[in-house]
């Protein structure tokens, strides 16, 4: 019995701290569960982690990104995913190819034909078999940063009309993607407590279990 | 006028010697050249260029390296091929698309409908005006290395033969891309002395000029 399950979300979402709860969860059901995230995971994958994240790489253009993220996704499926699922063990995944779609095609708008063939052609069309989604309202978290960043002042600018209005769009993405393969998808409202969201998502994934073993 | 000339070749074939003397004969007619190359050419292909390079990373698989040599080209194109091309400087640059096709699609025979996706998207579908071929014959090349790796006894084994005949496929591929394009393609025999192979590859580049011109 294998199962492959990715997290989806803002950051900030909780998908780490729910990472760490459901694969405590199944391990106490006699599960070998391996964790892994995206980008990195693998010695080169966090080489390509650390190029994406250099505070100097300014001058990176999205064309550039996506590539570099899928490279990352590529070694990451071959070295680590594909064999543990190959092992019969439960992999968990901070972020996969949803990211690209949700991000890239919805957010920035690229041709999702093209994101499909890079995304197929990294992963070996490699499919979650169940992609949870931690759901946030945009306006209310960008809201509370820019009333952080600028100090009590309250302005609303261009940018951050920008970045709520691509938010929204991520966002939007995710939760059509969800309605289109609900069978796949679990959405939970990330203001939940963590115990709650916990809850649900653990149930969702013995239903996977139980449907995998029938 | 712009041009934007590439060269392709096996490692040794003469590719950096050419594109010097090509780029001091352009400069000496009055034209701007920008010579560049790839992987690299730009700071984040070069982190790029530095990850694919590293010794240590036997681990990357076949599809993350035709990424990472795809996301350093993207780079490449938008920060600096593009621009110059825009006001109308010539650019040389060691390898490019081609290199991918004939290595990743006739040398590893991985899908060229795959390829073209990924390679198109990495270059906003920028192709060369001309192509230079360095030439060189895949026996007499491996045979002296296998002579010199194994001191003199010359034993030939299924490594060299594998190895052999991925090279093969690659000239092959290389040759058959020239042939279907004989407009952008030069094929120059790289056994040639340095000055012959100048000259030719100088009179082809004028007669586009000219061409362009016209």
């Amino acid at each position: 019995m294998s199962l492959f399950i990715t997290f989806e979300g803002p950051d900030g979402s909780g998908k780490s701290t729910q990472i760490g709860l459901v694969a405590e969860y199944l391990q106490q059901g006699g599960y070998q569960v391996y964790c892994t995230r995206e980008p990195g995971g693998t010695a080169i994958g966090n080489q390509i982690r650390a190029v994406l994240h250099d505070v100097d790489n300014t001058a990176m253009t999205s064309r550039a990104e996506i590539l570099l993220y899928s490279a990352s996704r590529a070694q990451l499926v071959e070295q680590i995913i594909l064999p543990h699922l190959a092992a019969g063990h439960i992999v968990l995944c901070d972020r996969y190819a949803d990211s690209t779609y949700a991000y890239q095609g919805y957010g920035r708008q690229l041709d999702f034909d093209t994101l499909q063939a890079i995304t197929g052609f990294a992963t070996q069309n490699l499919k979650p078999d169940l992609t949870i989604y931690l759901d946030l309202e945009v306006e209310k978290g960008l809201q509370r940063k820019v009333a952080a960043n600028t100090a009590g002042q309250g302005e609303w600018n261009r940018m951050d009309q920008l970045e709520l209005e691509f938010h929204q769009r991520v966002r939007q993405g995710y939760l059509e993607m969800a309605r289109t393969e609900p069978e796949r998808w679990l959405v939970v409202d990330a203001t939940a407590s963590v115990a709650d969201i916990n809850r649900t998502i653990c149930r969702r994934v013995e239903e996977k279990i139980n449907r995998s073993n029938a």
